[in-house]
């Protein structure tokens, strides 16, 4: 199994993490869909992080795709979400929020990394920033009172994922001063083995 | 239960078939992320689509994660996916490949639309357009040898509403000619009464 993609995509990272918690082996291969655009297209021609191809020759990408192939095949042990229904409603309701605050955080990453700044738009940006923030306030909501254990569910995985993501791209953005239970959960998620062996 | 969404999104559309195909009953509120942010933002802050609203006041959002809750809780006769290890995988795959290009048809359709005209930039049209028209590649022979049924699944459900979504928005990128097994699936799809009760 090759799981293709850098660690500094949190959609990457995650798919690692969990695999990793799964019990599934596999080799990394830290490619760019930037710097790296025309080898990665020798995996996926479309270019998309994470790809990951099976010892089956299968092509799966889209992080949330993937983790749910893995979570449906998964033994009760080695689930990483409840399936209790209303424990699931919770935990889904909470990573689509994390998506959310992910997805704003690369918006605004691309906006300005990947154009010229007479090409950046602010606009979108100030539109891109406000969601972000919002996304950060319900989800430092939704999480207050999670007690950190040393078994990270999904949204253990996830969520210390997206956070440390942000906090390496725009931290002058959403600062971690004004969100400390997002940060010290993610914190007590960095120092296990699991994260350490996956760094971004 | 209330999905919120207007339905020319392929997320808003996928999670609207796929609830009614699971049995959910729900209201549909057509809001836009664009026109109507001040009010959606009254039942997500983040202002994303689709949201949906449970009967528990539960908020989900992500099409994916929504999917990927009632797909667990459905009964093995209603599920729209596989649920043995080697049909799943090749759905997951072709699932993936759908979502590549419906996420690069959005990024080429807000590159166009959001903004005027001067902060439009070509290198990221022409990567963007590059990703989408390999992915439909890719989706065109996956997808080869498919016969429409009567019982839409997971992977048609998808397929149908997001080549319905690039038909409609771009068809000048992605010629319908080009594509004779996409469009001929989604033609037999878009006739079936579910597809006809949420049209784009």
């Amino acid at each position: 199994m090759k799981l293709i993609g850098m660690m500094d995509s949190p959609y990457v990272r995650r798919t690692a993490i969990s695999l990793a918690l799964y019990g599934i082996s596999f080799d990394s291969l830290k490619l760019s869909v930037f710097s790296d655009y025309q080898e990665f297209s020798g995996f996926n021609p479309s270019v998309k992080a994470p790809t990951l191809l099976t010892d089956d020759g299968v092509r799966l990408v889209d992080s949330s795709l993937i983790l749910q192939y893995f979570e449906t095949l998964a033994g009760a042990e080695k689930k990483l979400l409840p399936t209790a229904p209303a424990a699931l409603a919770r935990d889904t309701e909470i990573l689509g929020t994390i998506l959310i605050a992910a997805e704003k955080t690369v918006q605004y990453v691309y906006e300005h990394r990947l154009r010229p700044e007479e090409k950046q738009y602010q606009p979108w940006v100030e539109r891109v920033t406000g969601q972000l923030l919002q996304a950060c306030r319900v989800w430092e909501s939704q999480i207050a009172g999670h007690v950190p254990s040393d078994n990270p569910d999904q949204v253990a995985v996830t969520g210390t994922v997206v956070w440390s993501f942000i906090q390496l791209m725009i931290p002058q953005v959403v600062m971690k001063s004004e969100f400390p239970v997002l940060q010290a959960i993610a914190e007590h998620y960095e120092a296990q083995p699991v994260f350490l062996r996956f760094p971004q």
